[in-house]
């Protein structure tokens, strides 16, 4: 068991890194990133640079650690996770030793510097992990009640089955798209009059929804669990999610089998994948649970974390404004919740699996993760800095999540994830 | 545009095919294969052989196709299938030429054909594909109406949307396992008395979902449709699909958003990919469409196709009992619908991507496709030929699915999907 030394509050790096930078040493988020010379491989964030790790290992510095400079140098991170979660602690702990003011190693060696370390505005960033499967928790119970009460019946908002199960939806993997990539409003079926057939067009109601994954190892062989108590060695870290979502569309399709259309023409995901051994220093309680829950997901300790979240809108001014401040905290359901039910029925997991938290809401109207309640399904339109007034999201709008823990005067941010909706094809 | 050469059914092989076998030189399936001496790669059945097209590219039969031999060593089709309709489409009639008794230049060479053709019992069979997303239709009108009958309300079992929309939902692509890979009985929450809280344990209903499910083509950009039209160019073949289903668990977690840990423990299939090609001939007229469709589910043409689909159950004795007799012909909605509805929104697909019809029932009890319609819930044991009786799946038991189309004394087979069942780890 390796212990986690790169979260040293106190260290300090020899890179310049500005105070309020998401990226300390403190945190090294992976990516994939390409520039003109390079083809997609490996990087890590520090400050407004990102580190090749490619170049590293071929200059010997990530030597004795298992892994092959080679797989550094793919288009995915799936294959150098195979080391798994000590694998990935031992990496990162070498990575935050050979930023840190006190080891003489890279610093000194300004070639070296200069083949590593490239500023993060000259690199274009791609989607860091292969998905395998993507899964769609729901796992805000003031998400969940706002969107019953809207849906179905305010008097039964919240489903029998709710409080018992961290329900999930299987999402689709083909449409995850990293931030930068503009989407195509929608086109679908709508049903605006029950009284009338159904009529199609582009989505009058495109909405997103605010939402962190995370991104699984290897798991264990079909049949068999993974358990609360297990479920962090299984976890490599999170991204900002931002899961699409048309809700006219949603509204029509969704019964009996839950959402298809309204979400799968896409989800936009941060590139930086945020350790889940960067995010430890914050974990903390979450809502007490009430009725108890079945014995296989039962947990001790604090297992929330403390991530304060953020989104804005861009209509094309250049101006943003932030229509939505919430938090990972809030969430009914713990990350070790959600895998211990998806793999309860020996459901086998896979490296590179995204399972996104659903929309997380708060109890405030300004923490709701959504348009569909911060505008309470229209009926309150939201006004912007520039102006104008928004109810669900306009072709040429650009929408921007951003989030970050933050304590002992650390600051884990991880990025934003940023996409400009472009008119239906 | 390259016609299908390899149809021809006054065609004849030099190599010996029985007389009843699935696999005449008119089907030709791909699939991928390993034994002993030989890791994953291409093959296709023929009689009751495979042909290694590995070995057949690597002496010079597969020239002018446009593919590399190192294609063919790959372990999953998807890197083969990238030649597209038209590249798979010229690859199959070449090979029917090189199995015509009118063409000398395989069918002479001794050293050739014993280095080429392996008895199909000598070799282990694979997953064909790499399954980049599995969606599961839920097309059959009998299948529909008989679940909502005994979910929900007789009254309304089939719901407003049903008749407009071809209904989907996504499905977990980690857990899809080929023909021959036992499974276990999945754990899950279940709430058998409302009044009381839910318990958890081993499915007490274990169910098949006899389905086919089609294998896609790389699709268009984000943002782009495929009409019904142009839906067959974007469609490879087909796979006997056995949709695993704990009906206790369902019951008590599908509601709002759809099946999850009843459903995604384990999918099965079958290893032959049949083409689309080869199954032309059997195109057949579905059901009347009533109301119309909206006009991006119009098609012409007959679209449907005819085959022959049957369940078997073996108790462990040996004998098996056929217990459900039916025909993909039945669906409401055909698989051009299908993809043309499931892209209608932008959403992009990949080749590999799995599309299974949802269960296969006719209007006839003998021909319901689970075994929640066979018992009804239940409420009718199945008499099994070895004394015993059956409500749901047993443990030990083998749940065994065949079909074939049949015409012009041709016999296109798609093999079988055959998965015993292993008590809950």
């Amino acid at each position: 068991m390796t212990k986690i030394t790169a979260n040293n509050p106190d260290r300090k790096s020899w890179i310049q890194i500005g105070k309020d930078s998401d990226f300390p040493i403190q945190n090294i988020p992976f990516g994939i990133y390409s520039d003109k010379g390079t083809s997609p491989r490996t990087c890590v964030a520090i400050g407004n640079k990102i580190a090749d790790l490619y170049e590293l290992a071929n200059r010997g510095y990530l030597d004795d650690l298992g892994i092959t400079a080679d797989d550094f140098k793919k288009p995915e991170l799936n294959d150098l996770m195979k080391s798994g979660k000590m694998g990935m602690r031992k990496l990162r702990n070498r990575l935050a030793d050979l930023f840190d003011t006190n080891t003489p190693d890279l610093q000194s060696k300004e070639s070296d510097i200069s083949a590593i370390l490239k500023p993060q505005r000259s690199v274009t960033m791609h989607l860091p992990v292969r998905v395998g499967d993507y899964t769609d928790f729901y796992s805000s119970i003031e998400h969940a009640t706002n969107i019953g009460t809207m849906f179905r019946d305010p008097k039964n908002a919240l489903l029998p089955n709710w409080r018992h199960i961290p329900v999930a939806y299987h999402g689709r993997s083909s449409s995850i798209v990293p931030s930068g990539v503009a989407i195509h409003r929608p086109k679908g079926q709508t049903r605006p009059n029950p009284e009338e057939p159904p009529v199609f067009g582009p989505t009058k109601r495109l909405d997103f929804e605010l939402e962190l994954a995370f991104v699984t190892f290897d798991g264990k062989p079909m049949g068999d669990s993974i358990s609360t108590e297990e479920a962090d060695d299984y976890i490599f870290g999170m991204v900002l999610f931002n899961d699409w979502s048309a809700r006219d569309i949603q509204k029509w399709e969704y019964v009996p089998l839950g959402p298809f259309l309204a979400k799968n023409f896409a989800s936009s995901v941060s590139p930086w994948i945020v350790t889940l051994d960067a995010l430890e220093p914050y974990r903390t309680l979450g809502p007490a649970q009430n009725p108890e829950v079945l014995p296989y997901l039962e947990f001790e300790g604090e297992k929330n974390i403390d991530i304060n979240l953020e989104v804005a809108i861009d209509t094309g001014s250049g101006e943003e404004t932030a229509i939505c401040f919430s938090n990972y905290k809030y969430l009914y359901w713990t990350l070790n919740q959600q895998l211990a039910h998806h793999t309860v029925n020996g459901c086998n997991i896979r490296g590179g699996d995204m399972m996104a938290s659903g929309t997380i809401s708060g109890s405030k109207p300004t923490s709701f993760g959504s348009m569909l309640e911060l505008s309470w399904s229209g009926s309150k339109p939201i006004k912007l800095a520039d102006g104008t007034q928004r109810t669900f999201v306009n072709d040429g709008d650009t929408v921007i999540m951003r989030g970050h823990a933050m304590g002992n005067g650390v600051k884990i941010g991880f990025g934003e994830v940023r996409t400009k909706v472009l008119p239906a094809k």
